[in-house]
């Protein structure tokens, strides 16, 4: 920015152009994409392929996500990876006070083990999953390290983008207004936004379902509401929400409500 | 879909996979991203690569900006390309009668021309700033064509994606809403919107902006709005928008309003 407390981000530059001596490394928030991991960019594959420290986000005894997506195109390296283990995912409310303090140390702890990385002049790249700036976990460890180290964002395809795509419908026409809500809103809210918006994206829906479905019937549009799970993953399923016979919804699930704008 | 009118989309593929003979082409929306080539995703490099009819739009004596995007990773090759020139693009106003009969004509005609290619077997990709499904001109050819031919569609980094990258700025935190506004609404919708949303993005600029800066000051969230142009490409700029002291926007330009939600 011309302005403003942060440093301007890092255009994409090539290895060889920076300086021999390097004092510190570059933070690297790595957009994933959605899934597919043809849906990676030529520039997120070149920091996943070169960074020295790779670092993604899971949950304890799993995989993360992020680093699946990874698989395609890098054979496991141990003396590179770097794993971050939430303390909880889904078991307190993101209010909790004790979930906000269990989250707000685990990030503490990890930004310091990656300032000793960057501090050694070794590159950190962190694994996101679709784009690191839209809802996404990166973003806690950039508002920690960014003023210390240089920053460079690879945007990334978002998992919405890859549902719509895998739904075979455009999400937005014409002069169409996107809303993108979580499912966590109460339900008054929810049917509230719905009923006036042209086309949402509706994210987190987990439990949550169940009451997503009645704000979309009270809004008056769950007929046009289209259930995706997994989109552009293996697993990958996608139905009209009013012909989806039951409310379970695994983490990687949204509801889209495609637009109706203008088509000439 | 499960169920629907449209045809599953096609899942990203080999040439090498398909059968010898092919009695159609494929039809390929290709997300080129929001303008720096590194962000191209790999899957819309090899359909740029292979595909032996590339479509982009451009206005009348122009380059189209989505093959301009493509310059990097294509040398001109005369003998693939189908540039299709738009019969108005600001000179008349969306609404206007004699605006949506030309566009009409021209989507049809172009809907026509790309047929016969498909119907003799060629691959055709239309490049889509951006990702197709998201306002994209792409949709209106693909309205046209998916129930005559094999779609798929490539989805891209955004535009707002690029954005907000290049601003430096996590766009949406823990249960933030997020409203992706076209400039054109009325400022009275601008404001109301304006006021009852986390994070917002805001589109479609023009000669909008002096309504688009007086609604954010109404809704009391000018001093958060960030003014980007020509995110990740040649003559970038990011400003605060109250320290822009003009009103001029290219079509390249959009505001953004961050979110400011959970940040444990």
């Amino acid at each position: 920015m011309d302005a403003g407390a942060s440093p301007p981000p890092a255009a994409p530059h090539d290895e060889a152009a920076r300086p021999v001596v390097k004092l510190t490394g570059t933070l690297f928030g790595v957009g994933m994409g959605p899934g597919e991991p043809d849906y990676l960019t030529v520039r997120a594959m070149k920091v996943l392929q070169t960074a020295p420290v790779l670092v993604h986000f899971c949950k304890k005894g799993r995989r993360g996500n992020g680093r699946t997506i990874a698989d395609a195109v890098l054979a496991p390296e141990p003396a590179r990876e770097f794993p971050l283990v939430y303390p909880y995912t889904t078991e307190l409310h993101p209010e909790h006070p004790d979930y906000v303090a269990a989250l707000a140390t685990f990030y503490d702890d990890a930004a310091g083990q990656l300032a000793d990385h960057l501090g050694a002049g070794r590159d950190v790249a962190i694994l996101s999953e679709g784009d690191p700036f839209f809802y996404g976990s990166f973003m806690h460890l950039w508002r920690r390290l960014k003023d210390r180290f240089p920053v460079e964002v690879v945007p990334g395809v978002t998992g919405m983008s890859g549902c719509w795509t895998r739904a075979g419908t455009p999400i937005t026409w014409g002069d169409d207004v996107l809303t993108v809500l979580p499912a966590t809103l109460p339900h008054a809210a929810l049917v509230e936004r719905l009923a006036r918006t042209d086309a949402a994206v509706i994210m987190k829906l987990g439990r949550h379902l169940p009451k997503v479905r009645a704000a979309l019937a009270e809004a008056g549009v769950l007929e046009r509401a289209v259930y995706v799970e997994r989109g552009t993953m293996a697993g990958e399923r996608v139905v009209p929400l009013h012909e989806k016979p039951d409310d379970t919804a695994p983490y990687f699930s949204m509801v889209l409500l495609p637009g109706e704008g203008r088509r000439p």
